[in-house]
């Protein structure tokens, strides 16, 4: 994972690499039914790594990690899931109000690994470049940095799940984090309990898979 | 890149494609520098495909993708960027300006294929699921297609470079696409002049690699 392991000569893929590539972004899934064996705390230093070499905008690198390892810090986040979950299916209602009180839309349970992961909306580094018409570029950097982290864990069989279902400034408080930081994404990790194909939204009949040729226009 | 080639049993990845998905981030670059060679359309259309396998907040699938090939739009958009980096050139002093002006921040003049990338943040897909209390999480959903996009273009060797030294508002009007979009990312595709292991704004002197492990926390 270090720089001296890097090859110096661009690399040639090739198509079983290709195909492979597609089988990951095909089982990566949204996991939230995790096996409770901890993980080896030096791949998630590892993923972090990794997730650095995302693109950011102007080099910012403005993404902030945080290991969630306090139980009652869990627990406040947790109990803000659970709060923003219930008012959410207030939201919906008949059958659609039966399905979404069905759906398991986090890994808090179970999964050995929590991650909270920041933007540092105010980072010098980057020297302001590409943000000043569009500022949310920071935020947007960091999204790639998870999306890097969950196909990188995903290559180590490791699962990762996306909790959104929650009160982004109460978390920022239950983790003690500096004022300047947004939440992006807070994540559960852990060896999952079963594979899927499909995501679990599709399987359980609220979302399904649509055309992406669908939502391609040309101008 | 269609269903039937998928595997039915989960994939076990191993070293080599761990150490080679390691070198697709670490090679993966934005590119500004590009051979004028044709890509093939077909080829686009496989990426934005894969690009459909990211992660979307309630399976909302909210990714909107324009090819932009007509030429009074291309040169709309380029104005549209040349303006802005003006005005961002004009927020520097003294040597930090010089070193802005001699950056090459777009592909608009060889890149041969472009694309607007969008969120539609009004779509009912997805149930409204997760988007509460982040709303944010529909864009998050778009810049996760757009890497995915851009690691599989970097497997296939090509090159991609996100603009955003541009007016989203006026890159909306110059493409004329539906007022419920928003800009995430403006993508300019192609074949690259030169491979790097290092970004460009390092080799330029703009912003150095920061190590990542001093941007994570413990709590």
């Amino acid at each position: 994972m270090d720089e001296t392991r890097a090859v110096t000569q661009p690399p040639q893929f090739d198509l079983d690499f290709r195909d492979q590539l597609e089988a990951l972004f095909r089982w990566r899934r949204d996991v939230r039914r995790f096996r409770t064996d901890p993980l080896d705390p030096d791949l998630i230093d590892d993923l972090i790594a990794l997730a650095a070499l995302a693109p950011s905008v102007g080099n910012s690198q403005p993404w902030r990690f945080v290991k969630v390892e306090d139980t009652h810090r869990r627990q406040a986040v947790r109990a803000n899931f659970e709060e923003c979950n219930h008012s959410a299916l207030a939201q919906y209602q008949g059958e659609r109000a039966q399905l979404y009180a069905r759906l398991k839309l986090s890994g808090f349970d179970r999964a050995p690994v929590q991650l909270g992961v920041f933007a540092d909306t105010h980072t010098q580094a980057g020297n302001g470049l590409g943000v000043r018409t569009m500022p949310e570029m920071l935020c947007y950097s960091v999204v790639g940095a998870v999306n890097a982290l969950w196909l990188a864990a995903r290559a180590h069989g490791i699962g990762v799940g996306w909790v959104s279902i929650l009160d982004p400034v109460r978390v920022k408080t239950a983790l003690d984090v500096p004022d300047d930081w947004t939440l992006i994404a807070y994540l559960c990790l852990g060896y999952p309990e079963e594979e899927h194909l499909d995501p679990e939204l599709e399987r359980s009949g609220w979302q399904r898979r649509l055309d992406a040729q669908q939502f391609v226009l040309r101008r």
